[in-house]
């Protein structure tokens, strides 16, 4: 039997002790997690050394190599988020809802865990003990298969949350590491059915569309977004350029920062010049259609550009003949996950957050509130931008399913 | 263009027009709907009788026959299910949460349609009005692949709703059936991502897993139910007998018909004899382990029939060792629909509930109550077997996706 099947088939085995175990007893493993991960820092930033070495020496790129590398700052930061779960509301056992039909039987929809989650992400260390912790929480087993870069690192992260679930008395096998980083251990986790409940790839959009298109199991597609800011004709222009600038600059490499600028042309020509000053100045390189181009100094776009999720600074921009035309620019580019307009016009507003289909639609608002954390739910494992199961930030809800308890003494169906 | 991708894109963008149109457009268009069924008896029966020569002809079974067939009646039946979906609560705006951040940022949770659902289905027609009427009550768009023998049943029924469609002002695109009713063209439904947005296969196992196991868009599964009665030793027997004799005779050609009877060892001996009589007379065949054979009159069960789903007068017994082997038993060859235990005793009772993975699971009353209009829903479009996004019955509800309105003025992220 191949690894990956072997180790799934481990974690379901495990999952049903993860999922009956009280709540006080999945947040008393979470503080042992944190506890060891506090404890565990000479061995976790070894492991992580030997992989930023061999990852230089490849040639990684310095950001690849910046988000490989841990610190002691860092490994607080995630024995922290480990601790800031036990705190959350625990997901399982709420009632959705309860009624009793006229037959007299007690119909109850109850939270309870998915079983195993699997999760396929790139060379950041931290995911694995992000997503450990937030499906500890929600009481199901988790399946991990990050990037080789990051395998040493990983595998002592791994090693170091299972130790803390047994000293729990909970199964090891609940948190799984794989171990396999060929392409062909990603597939097999997508067809593994019957043994992984949800299978969330987190990375570029590359990787997201190959599980997507190789996978049986049920697929939760999060993080890719081609964010928009449209600057309406009667857009506050001051709040428009704070907007613009935040929602590019504020953090360009995550997926709810703006990619594209699209402003009517009845205000391009008093907002671009200002908003580009300030953009320039803030380092983000400008690609603008022609009559961008004209109002001020960029360079051009080519229609890749309108498709394109920079997750740098970079931005495109346009100027639209109106409000339909910014509506047809976003539905024909947007990928589903936040959309801004600013604007003063009510009705134009209301217009923009009907006709719009995105995860989030923000009115006067910066793309960046799109966030598990700024929305309050205290924790995200990612942002779903397909429309079954969740949308949005995925918190500990969204870890879930519901079952139905009918109880009753005796009913039959007439 | 490929019919499957042409059909889907006339459908993808009729969509908008359905989301948008307020909930007394998309009642009329209804009401239009039952009216115009009701006026086309003629063409719609003219177009069923060529369908069920031609089945006849090929030598279909009487029983699938039976299922193409329409009379006056059915159709009259169906006109009245669209005419109860006016009188249910409309999802559509419906406000799932919303709060203030700290900020200032209003944030509203919204249920909004979600854009076009597909089916594929076998040779009932009804299922063309159903999905239909359902699609359009949530505000959705539906692209319908049938099955080739009742194609020109489904080919006069979609006539007759794109018609009344039109009559209210809506696009025709919105109800849009394929008629291309090679496998291809499942696949490549299956494959149509960012045109469709969910795909339902409502069938047998075998067009369920071909759906899933080819499809790259998201998939609900529905309706595989090889359902278990756990007679329990505390169980009160007539309770049991009544339960069992209802979940295995009542419908058994339905997924939420018991397939499989599990009895306690410690009452097998008074409990069996009884309900076995009761059984047969209903007219079923037994097949059980070596036990059920010493303590009933009945044929053998071989170890298919432990995951058989008969749909049909057939039912599997096994006498277990205690409550763990029930569990062991139903945790291997259940198909997480609905599962239920015949019980006295309240520790058990809450056990089952706890342990059992299914959609329902079923205290002292029959399998049968799994259902959308037992439930109340109203109308249902299956019953989901999966985790993700519904779970159970599927209602008006489960067809809507929500999306985040955040209004502000002017706030940028620190």
């Amino acid at each position: 039997m191949s690894e990956v099947l072997q180790t799934c088939g481990e974690a379901k085995a495990a999952a049903p002790a993860i999922a009956s175990a009280p709540a006080a007893r999945r947040n008393a493993a979470l503080e042992a997690m944190a506890d060891a991960l506090d404890a565990s820092h000479d061995a976790v930033l070894a492991a992580n050394a030997e992989d930023v070495d061999s990852a230089r020496a490849e040639g990684v790129s310095p950001a690849l190599v910046d988000r490989l590398t841990l610190t002691p700052a860092r490994l607080s930061d995630m024995a922290d988020a480990l601790r800031q779960l036990v705190g959350l509301t625990d997901p399982v056992g709420q009632v959705v809802r309860g009624f009793t039909l006229p037959n007299g039987l007690d119909v109850r929809q109850v939270r309870v865990p998915l079983g195993v989650i699997a999760m396929v992400y790139e060379g950041r260390p931290n995911v694995t003990v992000d997503a450990a912790g937030l499906a500890i929480k929600s009481g199901n087993a988790c399946v991990l298969r990050g990037s080789r870069t990051a395998i040493r690192s990983n595998t002592a992260l791994a090693e170091v949350l299972r130790g803390a679930l047994q000293s729990q008395g909970l199964p090891a096998e609940a948190i799984s590491l794989i171990t396999d980083t060929s392409r062909d251990s990603v597939k097999e986790l997508g067809r593994a059915r019957g043994l992984v409940d949800l299978l969330i790839p987190r990375g570029g959009a590359g990787l997201i569309q190959s599980v997507v298109e190789d996978s049986s199991v049920p697929v939760i597609e999060t993080g890719v977004g081609n964010c928009h800011v449209y600057v309406d004709r009667a857009a506050d222009l001051a709040k428009a350029r704070a907007i613009v600038v935040n929602a590019k600059t504020h953090r360009p490499s995550v997926c709810n920062a703006a990619e594209t600028l699209l402003v009517h042309r009845d205000v391009a020509a008093e907002f671009l010049p200002d908003v580009v000053d300030a953009l320039v100045e803030a380092g983000v390189e400008l690609r603008g259609d022609t009559t961008a181009q004209e109002l001020a100094t960029m360079g051009p776009a080519t229609p890749e550009d309108w498709d394109t999720e920079y997750l740098d600074l970079v931005m495109a921009v346009r100027v639209v003949e109106g409000f339909d035309d910014a509506l047809g620019h976003i539905a024909a580019h947007g990928t589903l996950h936040t959309e801004a307009i600013v604007t003063e016009d009510r009705a134009a507003a209301r217009a923009f957050v009907a006709a719009v289909d995105a995860a989030a639609v923000m009115v006067n608002a910066s793309t960046r509130f799109t966030d598990g954390g700024e929305f309050g739910f205290g924790a995200e494992i990612g942002i779903s931008t397909q429309k079954l199961h969740a949308r949005g930030p995925m918190a500990l809800t969204e870890l879930t399913t519901t079952k139905y308890i009918v109880e009753g003494d005796g009913q039959v169906r007439r």
